[in-house]
């Protein structure tokens, strides 16, 4: 009719379809003028055909080829011909081929697009996402969209075969401020009411728990208003889901079994399990973070009791105030210069910390180290058995507050291992991480506030501990970690109503602002709510890490830049005062205060 | 730990377990105390089962099975038992059997729910709609849940074993006013400005094609702020899809190939392939509408030839002044009594017509009607002829402008249809309607409109027609209807920029204008466009149909009310002013105007 139907796309084409005549369409991506001949390459998201115009195959085609530009959207006709010996290309899965063209056809022209559409090329990612179709006509991003696709695909396959329902909750629905700030969606029919676009489907999933639904899942959009920092997207996407009667392991085994599959089918990776369990404490103490990145070594000890008699005045005082002593041993570390470590010294007061203690074991048994002469023999002995230390290695210390140490230790562990070049690539090492503590307190507000969130389930042996010491009391809250990065999180929910009365009242949220935010919650666990639990796993972080990527707006087709900002769309963007007015809202900034 | 594990779901149970040891969890959902022996349907999503407590089993569960109540969440310990001869239940896929319990923990109780979770019951939709999470647990809603959830998945395996990627569209996009209202949420960062919420991911998926994607689809949530009719929602969720160097017969293949597969596989009925295609012309034409129910036939005929000489007043009027005659036959309508055909006359008038003429086939062959006396024999011959009519048949005509007559013909159709029961229930009759007008003239705001969208290509043999005489133009859109209902639509989209320009300027959006909402797809029609379409089906009302559903909020997890409220969690409400600042926005309203 208008174009010419393809009858192969351009990835197809193979030596056994030799002299066939077909027909292809695609984007013209390099062309060539070999002195009377045209080559062009000719591509969709399948892949690249090289096609081949002469005079004598068609002095037509060969004379419109000559117009052909990149970019240009056309139809070819011809026949399949072997590659002359030589000129096979063996990186390319139809290089054994070439079609002669004898009939062409131009469906778009294009004109000089702003980058070539290549993946080597190194882009500035404004200009990237001001032009995201033709940045993702770059054959990894298209790529990307594809892993995508194939992953949600698999998660949603093996959670169904579990007994798993995916169900819709709303995106217009009630803003209940907790941890983030809502977006939110005036109203027009109620004046001066709002919906909330939801932060996660933290409710509703317990609501459907509380409707027998027993196991639920979605992959889910989720949109919070943050302060943006790298690598947070003001809409993300989690696979989320939840289950009834069931205990942490339960989730582990969903999990485990889901992550498993999908790094065994992508990328050939077969995940060691059970995966390791860490307890928050352990994780903290090791590893200085909540998220531990397990693919070195460098692990944090607690060295306090060593240093008991110690008279150093930086450990004397962390000791007599109630701090701690940790520190972790850096391999080949004696050879690090005074002024890498007073680099290093800076870091770690930059983290927080008053300074760095360092002992460096220099070959031959000499020491160095700012407080040499308070160490003991015995200490040193000690300390080389604890961190297994040999010459030329060196021992780096904090002494302060246990949640200081752990902060400063846990970053500049990270920073070594970067430093060193110790982290190993290709290596997945995955685990959970347990046990977190159910509060923490807020010296500024003056109150506790829920680590996960205010649903979360005490541990239950914790219980007691409620009424006499909140901050001691771990909840079932739990992390899936993955090099470093938190996947995902979940945990074991209140299912008891008078539970979740006492947890608000420990958070200072009141009875009736409870009812007003989470009633319907409240009064859903009234009315017969199983035991419950449920986890959310960050699909962008996820993609980005199997398809090693460095950033997760390379899995978001249109991502927002870090001021939230759609380059492509132009969004957020001026509205007519018209539509303002129908909402029943003004500004109290001036119309075009600011320009894009 | 806390609670039992369960060993079996409430559904599992058959005469094969018998005397088998189960650990069953669920709902209480009916107790009876047999003088000594209680008897308790225990349910989840899979089923119910008979428990039986005696005290001769276990005198401790006997006991506390007598504070069951309904709703109560509990585990049972227990033998699985064939029921006794007579007590058998065969409605029941578990009623071979019942479960002697010698073990009953009660993990939640519950408060007597606002009506009984049971199917049978008539429930007033707000009561429902309040405590939802009581509605969505009775078993009819639960398979509503399910099919929706299987269906999903279907769809989604169908496309993609075609070569089909799921793609994420964004949520906070930008606002492009066309049709129905866009729901906005304010930018925090970027004051005075605002994201909307898409209406479809129209102008994405366009993107996506001239991204090379090649064929897209997403289950996609869709956001329009419209005044809310009967079965409309705030938002709804799409089967959105668009392929690349297609035409309407390769859309038309994929979607038949799919609606069939889901009404063969869920419900048994086998579609005939290729469905039927009307022209829009002929939809209004022989049905008064451009979404005809085929499951009856009163077909709607042009009637002016005939009565071209005819002097009765009204058709006279309707002629000369360029009207049309058209009517249809109501087989066993002579029954009708001059009441009867005053309401229908009523009815025609209410719908926009000056009146009804009605000729009444007597038996014997007399004739009844208003205009009899203008009614020449060959005139009645010929109206004989064209409509099949027998005697005791009634023929109903409308003489005014062609819009007026399709409009209250097609009205009077479906009614007549309703009221005398012609609809056959259990049939599903599809049809593609193809050919809509590209442009509607708005008379009042004195331009044309788009009839699909503005990106909707014009049909290639009318292109000429755009200079000369733009509301004759066919576009390339393409309606798919069932049973009357519109499942949804698409087209063939323009992919050259000089003819989404030409139509830009037809329907008055000024170059400029066109520039701010449209810009960056303007620009991308520049960059190597492939010609592409695609089609919407709306999920909610095809899981309505498919589930022989009246209403779509019965296969919507948690929808609004057509007051737009969400009755469950009480949104749209009220934020705080601390909100409202950190959005730069203020009401123009009191606060607290109107209460919920």
């Amino acid at each position: 009719m208008q174009f010419w139907k393809r009858s192969h796309l351009c990835g197809d084409l193979r030596l056994a379809d030799d002299s066939s005549r077909v027909t292809l369409s695609g984007w013209v991506r390099r062309r060539r003028d070999h002195g009377g001949v045209i080559f062009i390459d000719l591509c969709d998201r399948t892949g690249l055909t090289q096609v081949v115009f002469s005079p004598a195959a068609s002095p037509e085609a060969h004379r419109t080829a000559q117009d052909l530009r990149s970019e240009f959207v056309v139809a070819i006709r011809g026949e399949v011909r072997s590659r002359p010996e030589g000129t096979v290309n063996p990186k390319l899965p139809t290089g054994e081929i070439e079609v002669f063209a004898d009939g062409l056809q131009i469906i778009n022209p294009s004109l000089t697009p702003p980058f070539p559409i290549e993946d080597e090329e190194d882009l500035q990612e404004e200009i990237r996402l001001r032009y995201r179709y033709l940045d993702l006509r770059r054959p990894s991003m298209l790529r990307n969209l594809h892993l995508r696709h194939r992953v949600t695909g698999r998660v949603r396959r093996i959670l169904d075969e579990q007994g798993f329902w995916e169900i819709e909750t709303p995106l217009l629905t009630k803003s209940t401020p907790e941890g983030a700030r809502d977006y939110l969606v005036p109203s027009r029919v109620h004046p001066g009411k709002f919906y909330a676009l939801p932060q996660s489907p933290q409710l509703f999933k317990q609501m459907l728990m509380v409707a027998g639904v027993d196991k639920y899942f979605q992959i889910a959009r989720c949109l919070r208003d943050e302060d943006l920092r790298a690598d947070r997207q003001p809409e993300h996407t989690q696979i989320d889901l939840e289950m009834s009667f069931v205990e942490p392991e339960d989730i582990f085994e969903v999990i485990e079994g889901m992550v498993g599959t999908l790094f065994s089918e992508f990328l050939g990776f077969e995940m060691a399990r059970p995966l390791r369990r860490m307890t928050y404490a352990e994780a903290m103490l090791t590893y200085g973070s909540d998220k531990p990145d397990l693919r070195f070594g460098l692990k944090i000890r607690e060295v306090g009791d060593i240093f008991r008699e110690n008279e150093f005045r930086v450990i004397r005082q962390a000791l007599d105030s109630g701090g701690v002593v940790r520190g972790l041993a850096v391999p080949g570390g004696a050879a690090l210069s005074l002024k890498q470590l007073d680099d290093l010294t800076g870091f770690c007061q930059e983290a927080g910390a008053g300074g760095l203690l360092w002992i460096l074991f220099k070959e031959g048994g000499a020491l160095k180290s700012p407080m040499k002469k308070y160490l003991s023999e015995g200490e040193v002995a000690h300390l080389r058995e604890l961190f297994d230390c040999s010459e030329g290695d060196c021992l780096m210390l904090i002494a302060d507050q246990a949640p200081t140490a752990a902060e400063v230790l846990g970053r500049l562990r990270l920073k070594l291992a970067a430093d060193l070049k110790l982290i190993p690539r290709d290596r997945f090492e995955f685990l959970w991480v347990v046990d977190f503590p159910l509060l923490a307190y807020n010296p500024e507000e003056k109150r506790f506030e829920a680590v996960h969130h205010p649903f979360t389930s005490p541990h239950p042996e914790d219980l007691e501990l409620l009424k006499t010491d909140p901050g001691k009391v771990r909840s079932r809250a739990y992390d899936l970690v993955l090099n470093g990065t938190e996947l995902g999180g979940g945990s074991i929910r209140i299912h008891r109503e008078e539970v979740q009365e006492q947890v608000f009242a420990l958070l200072n949220i009141k009875r009736e602002e409870a009812r007003s935010r989470f009633g319907f919650l409240l009064e859903a666990l009234h009315y017969g709510a199983p035991p419950h639990g449920g986890i959310a796993l960050g699909l962008d972080r996820l993609l980005m890490l199997m398809g090693g990527l460095s950033s997760i707006r390379d899995v978001i087709t249109f991502p927002k830049t870090q001021k939230a900002i759609c380059l492509t769309t132009g969004s957020p963007s001026e509205v007519s005062p018209r539509q303002l007015k129908d909402l029943h809202i003004g500004l109290t900034v001036p119309r075009g205060e600011e320009q894009p």
